[in-house]
């Protein structure tokens, strides 16, 4: 991204058509213009050359197999864990680094091919590509040195594993990712001085616990010294502002004396309540702002591109430039191979307003977003009952039906109860005593049918709709997690593999009431019976993560694997509680709380976007909600009677019973709908800041200009 | 504040004064209108009845000395509970019940003061005094069925304690704790719903936990079965949303199976992360829109009410309605009685800028405001030093001293650090093994010498700054919690008094170790030791509810004090959740979010009020932060060159070294900074809408018409 600038530079300079050129030059012409269409209509943003060989091979690069592969290479370079030592499924060291040589030569290919499609300068220049090759190399000197050490019988440490992520956010598909680390890394700054301030109140209260408890010879309930230690203090201290050992850390000063209760409330008020409500209010303050300014980039990067491609195209008219109607075709017929032609028809009489046979600038800029909307054929045929007896068909019964039949949602929960049944009723003849149980299975999923009703109540259905529109985006929060985790579980299984081991799930032996490991004897890691939260493989080490998370008894956990190794573990554990759950699990929250205030916002408010309101103008849209509703046929003849009426043209009756089906507002995600915000926002003659401009955009730039866009989120 | 219109309806109808009126009216007209002053002044919305002697008892009604004493009445009647069975200091039933009804007789005094004061028909309206009467009469019947029981020997109930609450919610001056009552109240019908859609999550991931582990015969780690009741299974899910029982709650199934943690994963994912989000979504968005609403509605009753005062005062010169300077001053008097002569001149300089002899509309509307702002005398004086030896003065050392002497703030800890050190050698005298501790606590106060190095810094001073704006509301948020506290502490004490019971902090007998009851044997309850966390007394019950609130363990004092009741305990618990924790705590964190929000946005805006702006282009105001970086007499120096300069006017001179004071923005609290950015936003001119309108604002309203107001914060 921070190139395309550049690259749009470095493209020849070619006089402005005036007139159609030759065919040859044509044809360059209209594939270029179709990259920065196409890019515009997936927000891709890759700067790449223009000459022709680099545009083909920019198509080849951007087709989807490709980013199939490359994905599913990613996904077994990363599953690779799963099968190296300490593994779940234990596979020789070289059938392992044989399948990490290969993803990496598959890593390296994409690499090329990029540097290819893209001008040299930028390749270099952009740090995603040199993270790439440095972990190549870092991941190959380590493979080849763990490889000999291991031919001799020495046992070194897989370090590289730990970068394997770096596959995954760094490339141009995982925009998404990226964006949120983006994000992180933003509100770094901000969350350090808060930090900073909760740490040192976190040091003062320690101190004054030293002086408060120290000398009282007060024992835990473990019969161990309480509060005698500055360090242990601390982090006593710290993990109560976790509140995972509240009560506990104050019952021995309390059962001395009424009053010590004080200390701890003001300690939980100040710390617990306060700060790390800060920690929320920084992130997602800052969350907010970065989303926004992101937004804005793209939304300006989508016109610059589609200026880009209007300019290759366009040729004079009386006084205007536009581009003409069979170049036009072209163009869309490239972007979009399997167009049929009755939908080119739609967005070209969409486009070409006035028939005059080329389409001018504001409605080519467009053009991207009209290919994003989804068309749909519609049947306008009455059903055949309604022909032929018409009073049946209109009974109230019959009404009812239908009104059933109609709700898809419903349709899907009934399915579901039949499948079940019907395995019910065969299963039930091979193994009788499994029937009840599967009749209440059957049973929960009619419980589930209780969802309809709920969706039916309008208080209810913003909720359930905003919970899924949230969907999409909780799977990027999803592979920020597995990052952040993948990282954490490779260096934890270094660290604590083979300490803690779980020997049966009744703990009859001695060796597993104390998880195989004597230090562990009389702890409350064994009490706990905790012996399955371990690193001894990928799969546990994750479920451990998933548990420190979730916070609660996470200093168990963490006392647990510093009495099997040592004291510093417990640093291990307080840097993924800092990273997890102060950083990332605030960022969750607070895309959960944008998302819905959002959502509030545009129940409101109407924003419609410049295409949807030309579209509804033409009587060629219908909305999601009116196709659900099953009141679509009735809305249809109401349309149609208006749209064959006047002229008969033969053009237009080709175009029966095809519309531009716009997605209501609800079921949209909060990113499009804040692009949208934006978008209504732009003036659709406005060009936008230049691209240098664009790509420097700082956060604090949004609020003074846009002052609607901000309040309006 | 319902029934203010009607009571500026009921005023006597008075022909507009064209000339000055005889100077009987004349008096009463000067009260009712200062009444009004002084009520926009602080903000207070009770409506009065305008007769001369219903005047008379408002100004003794608004007088402090009435309000130390209901305060005093109510906190007296608070704290009876402390003296009362189960007390914390017994006292016989006859002195508690005789101060109670003091306390009630005191109540209803203020309460017939209150009815002479305001109209009948506004009275007999208000919900907030129906609830006080009935409370009172209530507490009186409990109290006459209590003492003829207790005279018979029969121990019944206490009930009416729980109510007493009340009285510190009803009463006029506890505006801010009704405000968030109300909020809480607004939250309720989407907090309901967002509640409904989770129990019935739970309740499906229940059932299919019964399915799943239900006939495995599972055991937990004390040995009990695994998941085998519906009831238990849901009050578990429930428990594991809090996170208290995670990881504790999965061990068992996954000690069986790897798989089955997937189980517990998704509903941590849905109930615990997004769920939990979502009523701090829901909780905020609804504080967010009524504390703007509020905020407006208290604007415009400000403006209402000085627009009353001015139709009382004005006169007609020439064209326009304006009040004579005489009046003017005669009203600011009666406002103000202690006010200074040459404050009142400085005031009316801001007033009157021309010198007409006169106020106009919209400088008297600003006199509320204008009355609020600090006016300081500055001392500019040179230091003698200065003048008798300038050089010496001006020396890099003695600026040292001079800056170091200029840091308020810093001083403080000087002298406390002073003050603990003389006290270190007087008790070291005294006692010789004590003084290493007393060392050590001057060494901690010393420490808190770095808070002067964190304020310095800019990023620091905004979190510092924006905490301390926070403590007044965190009163207010503290006022609120001590109402439920209360309530349930009366609850919980009526109902597990006496059933656990702390023996000693070493719990040597066997009695001790089951906190007195056997139901407890082998429970977690006595095994963690939690026997003081009992409701045996006010104090207790309160410190059990702050541990409930703080969340952790709490399903284990649940099943302890079920343990040692019933089952059906658990719903007290359980409800306690959910108003403390997913209602009070959220807008706690609500709040403290917003008070960011508008902290950062305040960072990078100027919002400052007409009168602020006025008084600094007369040259008369200094900034909050000139005084406190010691840059004051420079700037006075300055300011007096061209104050004193043009003309040489005797009214001018009397006021040399007198200034107002403007706080700095960064000191005021979230309610005041919201306040002006809204006035900030009416036009001087803008007389509101109509009282009715006002007090019907409903929180829709506000986004359409003041997108900025809505925008800043």
């Amino acid at each position: 991204m921070p190139g395309a600038g550049r690259a749009a530079g470095v493209r020849r300079l070619r006089p402005q058509p005036s007139e159609e050129p030759p065919a040859q030059e044509e044809d360059q012409d209209l594939l270029l213009a179709a990259a920065y269409v196409s890019d515009a209509q997936y927000n891709r943003n890759v700067p790449f050359e223009t000459s022709p060989r680099a545009i083909r091979l920019y198509y080849f690069y951007n087709h989807w197999t490709m980013q199939v592969v490359i994905y599913f290479f990613i996904c077994v370079n990363l599953s690779l864990a799963l099968f190296e030592e300490p593994a779940l499924f234990p596979l020789p060291f070289l059938a392992t680094s044989i399948a990490e040589v290969l993803c990496l030569t598959a890593f390296f290919g994409r690499l090329v091919h990029f540097a290819k499609v893209t001008p040299q300068m930028v390749f270099w220049k952009d740090m995603k590509n040199i993270c790439i090759m440095v972990t190549i190399v870092l991941t190959l000197i380590d493979l080849i040195i763990y490889g000999s050490l291991e031919a001799v019988n020495i046992h070194s440490v897989r370090w590289s594993r730990a970068l394997r992520p770096v596959f995954l956010i760094n490339f141009p598909e995982s925009r998404q990712i990226r964006r949120t680390f983006r994000s992180i890394r933003n509100t770094l700054p901000d969350i350090l001085y808060v930090f900073l301030l909760f740490m040192f109140s976190v040091l003062i209260f320690s101190l004054m616990a030293l002086k408060l408890f120290g000398d009282r010879g007060l024992q835990t309930v473990e019969g161990l010294p309480y509060f005698t230690n500055i360090l242990e203090i601390a982090f006593e201290l710290y993990v109560l502002v976790t509140t995972a050992n509240s009560p506990d850390v104050m019952m021995p000063a309390y059962n001395v004396n009424w009053w010590y209760s004080l200390y701890f409330i003001t300690y939980i008020i100040i710390n617990t309540y306060i700060f790390m409500s800060v920690f929320l209010a920084v992130v997602y303050n800052n969350y907010r702002k970065h989303l926004k300014n992101e937004i804005r980039k793209l939304a300006y990067l989508k016109r610059h591109k589609m200026i880009e491609a209007f300019n290759i195209l366009k040729v004079k008219v009386g006084t205007e430039f536009v581009v003409t109607e069979a170049r036009w075709k072209r163009l869309a017929r490239i972007v979009m191979p399997h167009i049929s032609s009755p939908h080119l028809e739609l967005l070209l009489r969409v486009s070409d307003e006035g028939q005059k046979g080329h389409v001018d600038k504001m409605n080519f800029l467009r053009l991207a977003d009209l290919l994003n909307i989804q068309v749909v054929t519609i049947n306008i045929k009455r059903h055949p009952l309604e022909e032929w007896m018409p009073r049946v068909y209109q009974s109230s019964a019959s009404l009812l039906v239908q009104r059933m039949v109609r709700h898809r949602f419903d349709t899907l929960i009934i399915m579901a109860a039949l499948v079940a049944t019907v395995a019910n009723t065969t299963i039930q003849s091979a193994r009788k005593y499994n029937s009840q149980q599967i009749l209440d299975i059957v049973l929960i999923l009619r419980i589930l049918r209780l969802l309809r009703i709920i969706v039916s109540i309008q208080r209810f259905r913003l909720i359930v709709t905003t919970l899924i529109n949230i969907g999409p985006t909780i799977l990027t929060f999803g592979g920020l997690v597995l990052v952040v985790y993948y990282v954490f579980a490779i260096i934890g299984m270094e660290a604590f593999h083979g300490k803690v081991r779980f020997f049966d799930p009744n703990f009859t032996t001695p060796d597993a009431l104390v998880c195989g490991n004597p230090a562990l004897k009389d702890s409350a890691f064994a009490r706990d019976r905790y012996c399955k939260n371990n690193f001894n493989d990928l799969a546990s080490s994750l479920i451990v993560l998933m548990e420190l998370t979730v916070v609660n008894q996470w200093h168990i956990l963490a006392g647990g694997f510093a009495l099997v190794t040592h004291q510093a573990a417990k640093l291990y554990f307080l840097s993924f509680h800092v990273v997890v759950v102060i950083l990332i699990v605030n960022i969750f929250i607070a895309f959960i709380l944008e998302a819905f205030f959002v959502a509030y916002s545009l129940e409101k408010s109407e924003i419609e976007t410049a295409i949807e309101k030309k579209i509804q103008e033409l009587g060629v849209g219908i909305q999601e909600e009116e196709m659900q509703d099953g009141k679509l046929v009735d809305n249809m003849d109401a349309k149609d009677s208006g749209f064959s009426g006047d002229d008969g043209d033969n053009k237009r009756k080709s175009l029966k019973g095809l519309y531009f089906r716009i997605a209501s507002k609800k079921y949209r995600t909060v990113d499009a709908l804040l692009q949208q915000m934006f978008e209504s926002e732009i003036a659709p003659e406005d060009e936008g800041p230049s691209l240098d401009e664009i790509l420097n955009f700082s956060p604090g730039d949004i609020y003074p200009k846009n002052p609607n866009f901000e309040n309006s989120a």
